[in-house]
């Protein structure tokens, strides 16, 4: 509900996406009733309300209990469904989920995790937004949520990395410098720290998980999709015009677009829950949905909690 | 001193670069004497000392008072030199220039100002790195400074935005807000306040002020350098590589690169100062110095702190 674009648009494509995916997996639709269709061959949960882009989370949250947001939420927590799919409001799905389907043991909040490619593979960049001040010790949660989210993909001792302005431990803010001391005296942590990481070496590939607080991982993840768009539009409509390969573009495109508009997953709550942008098309709706059906089957998200379990020492602090 | 390069490397450079200026530009190089060249055509201004990139800035600036930074700064000060072009620790740079120079009425703390190149122009991106911390008085004195100098550039009523992770009013931290409530709130403002911006939009043109902190503003000029980087090695290493004009991109790579190699110049202090980065190669610190030069030449930083008091009203707070 909450999407910059149309909900019919939205329900249009998913209705079509429906078509193509077997038959024990169902789609449910939560929106209010006003968007229902008839003859719709994906169920419609309706909600009384839903959460604007513009409102205050904390507000919404208390004040919006009958919100799609809230209904969704509430019947992942039940089992009614397996994994909630929201380009609404950010602040408003973030705590509602941190309080409706509760957090892994040792953590404080949970983070949206997005994939960046780089010269040699993916890194899993997190936070990108769902916590908006820097604290020291969630940074430090963080490596451990992003090495688990790793691991899980094969990577057995990831290599982790924090978004800093220099490489050296000094630099930065009180809590990026205490967040460095802090990882870098770990015994036997589950990842490699590998130091303070500036946004132009993080594309060289060397680690595997970026630490970040929401705020700057969010200016980090959509400065990225904001020049690729732009130097691809200016390759495009320069001289190299005739020249260059449209295929290799948009390969290039899809695979930066791709860090966010298939969704980030929220890591650290008990359920499947994706973050899309706002701005999210339909297709990217779509994406999003084929991204939850996968960690559904893949059970990734308990095998995420296990993992998080499994190598995280330390107690909330 | 503090560069990445080897001093030595840079004196070279600078030495060649001296035989094509015109005779009354006189260079003068300030280092630690072991790196004197003897029969050099340009000046050499001996220092005891220099501070490293990995020290405390604070702790520096109290203790070694005869470093290549304070000295240059100092002759700066004194008007034996014109501008002052470093490539070492951006943190002793500036408070060190805070401190001698002296600051613009009703201006907190300088902020370094780099220019990114959009699809329709040119924003002024400022703090990119001068002070970490987020404070919305800050926010709207850099709105300000980068308004005048933009209208120096000839826009005669600037466009300015804020750097944010989403369009609407209540985005962001809690600084952000207020500063987005202040910058809204000005009555007869030098710039036209056009709002939030994300990472993303920016490379539109909308805007030809961008105002941001300086932790989350370097974290986004540098990340638009890596993944230009990024994605111009992708396209040559591509099918395309045969296809794809080089000189395109090499001349995109240039304009990309440009907004942090020639430096950045910090605004607000009453001399010139620019502040190379610290993996600045001889070639980018030549470009550093010909903009010192040319910054000189126009009189700029005089006509920045004039249009900086003739346009902001407001006393520091």
């Amino acid at each position: 509900m909450g999407s910059d674009h149309s909900p019919n648009l939205l329900l249009d494509a998913i209705e079509n996406y429906a078509l193509s995916i077997p038959d024990d997996i169902q789609l449910v639709v939560i929106g209010t009733p006003n968007w229902a269709k008839a003859n719709c061959s994906v169920k419609f949960h309706p909600c009384a309300e839903f959460i604007g882009m513009g409102e205050n989370p904390l507000h919404a949250l208390r004040h919006k209990r009958k919100s799609s947001i809230a209904i969704g939420l509430r019947l992942l927590k039940e089992g009614a469904i397996d994994a909630f799919v929201s380009a609404g409001n950010t602040g408003a799905l973030v705590s509602s989920a941190k309080m409706i389907l509760g957090l892994f043991p040792n953590l404080s909040r949970p983070a949206l995790l997005a994939l960046m490619p780089t010269k040699k593979g993916t890194v899993a960049v997190l936070d990108v937004g769902a916590n908006l001040q820097e604290k020291s010790s969630l940074l430090v949660q963080f490596a451990y949520l992003g090495a688990a989210y790793q691991k899980i993909q094969g990577i057995d001792t990831p290599r982790a990395g924090l978004l800093n302005i220099g490489s050296e431990p000094l630099k930065g803010t009180s809590e990026r410098r205490l967040a460095y001391q802090k990882l870098n005296n770990i015994n036997a942590a589950p990842f490699d720290f590998k130091g303070n990481f500036e946004g132009k070496s993080i594309f060289d590939g060397e680690i595997d998980v970026l630490v970040t607080d929401g705020f700057t991982g969010n200016v980090f993840l959509k400065t990225a999709e904001g020049i690729t768009s732009f130097i691809l539009d200016q390759l495009n409509s320069q001289s190299s015009k005739e020249t260059l390969k449209t295929d290799d573009i948009a390969e290039l495109r899809f695979r930066l677009y791709h860090t966010e508009y298939p969704g980030a997953l929220l890591t650290g709550v008990k359920k499947t829950v994706i973050k899309c942008h706002g701005h999210a098309n339909p297709e990217n709706i779509i994406q999003g949905i084929k991204g939850a059906i996968e960690f559904t089957s893949n059970h990734f998200v308990q095998k995420l909690q296990k993992q998080y379990e499994l190598t995280n020492p330390l107690p909330k602090t």
